[in-house]
């Protein structure tokens, strides 16, 4: 099955948008196997819609659109969906029930333009939205399917999950070729020395594909493997990934979509252990990732940002003269700094880190890039020195990533160095 | 001129990687006056791509192609470029010198892999690079420009600024027709609200567009006005925003890409004014975006992540009472936590936020969603009730959004109620 996502909108062709939807469209219709061969976007213009209609149309199974639903004037994707299906606007009870639900819900009234998004082109399956106003379209002709969903994140995938890709499921006829992909992402390893520490990759490989993307959050190894079923394909990938695993085992901190926080927090919850962080330069972005994982307060007991050295003198107990000698950006206070803020929360664990992130506060000594990160455990307290780069946000990034890589090293065993 | 954007790499397709390179593009060029009709994705496939190349090359006058040059074997627009203009790879010594300069300076060795990545297209300029080692490349033809350009955001971003954009300003004969944008950011009342309050549309444009662009962070209001010179534009312009300010004026925070945080930075900054804040549902989301802004210790002196209650009682001073007899999640935990971070700070302006996100931790009383904002001044302590929705991270997100809204609020005298 050839899909094609179409994205409509000019706010993503100029920029103000970003393109969030023909991504998630694009990894669940993957996972699911459907092969998306390519995505577009288009303006919010008549013309250039009908025509991107056509000719993906014309060359796909399966034509996916976002974007344009809205209860706005400016919203012109469904009177395009009824010109180019040659159909007319019908209103639809079930909406208009769902739209008054809504409202209901939040306390609003439902006005005449909310009440407009019931009107839905005769032809078309409603794809109900328990999220918003706008429903979606599931249309199917020549046994090729059209699906039509509103542009806002969370309304599109709720409609994926719990309509579309179920809807897929009987249409998709037993491939003759199983695609399976395997991601390994890595962190504190640059790309081309990752490629060379992995060293002749037709042997790994043996005809199987492998990606290298690189971001400032480290490098993700894709895997592609295609066999004639799904256990041929396992079996395949499997084997690859232990030869990968023991060339650059350690810089791989999960498979797949895990995130290296959320790895840190299956590690924390398993051992029972608790963990506080001082976080300077980073301004709680450190603290922000850890407590994006549902149930985190069950590890997670504070975070301090002593931004100000006050606020490391008086909160963390952050020797005065230690800073009149050493800097706050150093590898003294990155250490007094963790050892604090895990006297202070009484956790098994304390993180600190302390930097220039630019792009002021350099002094001849210290460069805008300079970071200490501090860790304490039951054992040990120890600092280590980062070099980044010029960026303020790659940098915080950057730092971030490395302070959570530093906890998930200790938390396994791994040696820090490298 | 006609512009059209090609992004290449199945990490894109497949939702792996999001496509910030085209946005970022489509935002450069449209400043620029140039006309983004439309973008793709496509696969890391010669076919595919140079099927993509022709079609796009046909009907535009300049085609921005990004992904696909890195040093490992996957990575094949450079070959794909010499296919399409029947060309070859010869070495280039300025880029040569560039990779041992890099290596140098990040203290790491020069190897072959490296060292291939200074052969280019015989018929390009080169497009140095400053960020790492693939450089760029400016193909000139019958009056057209092919641009190609690495996939690494913040290296491509570079090439744009310094050599891309540059060197188009040279091929941009006048336009008969300036294109000009301006998009006021909302926060605080949904799409449709905003719409009605608006009320009669064609009244405010007189020809004009509106787009409405609503997301977890509020709704942004694009207007684009076309006229006869830059001067009408900005004239006609001007008054529609007017007219909008009139009706919707305490919803918008900004103009163009201003962040949220960004204004508040500069309306402490103006004042002189410090803040502290004290963080527990969002985990130190709200520290986290303000001091992404570059200057941000001149006002922030700290911020708390009092995720448990201990260090909301040890830190902050809240009375345990108060916890036992409302409830961590409360207005009056809210008001103490914002009374006790302005206090042991030392600030003009002490915020805090507590809530339930989600999944867990909601009661019979209080359901996933319900947070507290509290914010103390020199002359007030208040707080206030909100009841957002049931998506952990969108929560989290909605709720930073409504506290910086707040302090903005706060600043600029405007009402909280509304």
């Amino acid at each position: 099955m050839d899909a094609h996502i179409i994205t409509i909108g000019d706010e993503i062709l100029i920029g103000q948008t970003l393109n969030t939807n023909a991504g998630y469209i694009g990894e669940k219709l993957s996972e699911a196997q459907v092969f998306v061969k390519k995505s577009s976007v288009v303006a919010d213009d008549e013309e250039e819609i009908l025509k991107e209609f056509g000719a993906c149309w014309e060359n796909n199974d399966l034509v996916v659109v976002t974007g344009g639903l809205g209860p706005t004037h400016d919203d012109i994707t469904r009177q395009c969906v009824v010109k180019f299906f040659n159909t007319e606007l019908v209103q639809n009870k079930e909406v208009l029930e769902d739209i008054h639900t809504l409202f209901k819900l939040r306390g609003r009234k439902v006005t005449k333009v909310n009440e407009g998004q019931a009107l839905v082109p005769k032809i078309a399956n409603v794809i109900r939205n328990s999220r918003g106003t706008a429903p979606g379209f599931w249309i199917e002709e020549q046994n090729k399917v059209f699906v039509v969903m509103p542009g806002v994140p969370y309304e599109m995938q709720e409609m994926m999950t719990s309509f579309v890709l179920p809807g897929l499921q009987d249409k998709l006829i037993d491939n003759k070729i199983f695609t399976l992909r395997k991601t390994l992402q890595t962190t504190g390893i640059p790309e081309s020395a990752l490629f060379e520490k992995l060293g002749d990759l037709e042997e790994i490989l043996q005809g199987a594909k492998l990606a290298f993307l690189p971001s400032q959050y480290g490098v993700k190894l894709r895997i592609t493997v295609k066999a004639k079923d799904e256990e041929n394909a396992k079996n395949k990938l499997s084997e690859i990934e232990q030869k990968i695993r023991g060339k650059a085992g350690r810089f791989i901190f999960s498979r797949e979509n895990e995130l290296l926080e959320e790895v840190i927090a299956r590690l924390l919850k398993e051992r029972g252990l608790t963990i506080a962080l001082a976080e300077s330069c980073t301004g709680g972005s450190i603290s922000n990732l850890m407590t994006n994982v549902p149930g985190s307060s069950a590890y997670f007991e504070r975070g301090i940002v002593s931004y100000s050295n006050a606020s490391k003198v008086e909160i963390l107990k952050v020797n005065e003269d230690t800073i009149a000698e050493h800097g706050a950006v150093s590898l003294e206070v990155a250490r007094q700094m963790a050892e604090g803020v895990k006297s202070i929360s009484g956790t098994d664990l304390g993180v600190s880190i302390t930097g220039i992130l630019g792009p002021t506060g350099a002094t001849t000594n210290k460069p805008v890039g300079l970071v200490y990160i501090g860790l304490c455990d039951e054992k040990v307290c120890t600092a280590q020195e980062f070099q980044f780069g010029n960026d303020r946000i790659l940098n915080k990034q950057r730092a971030t990533q490395a302070a959570l890589d530093m906890i998930r090293r200790t938390l396994l065993g791994i040696s820090l160095d490298d």
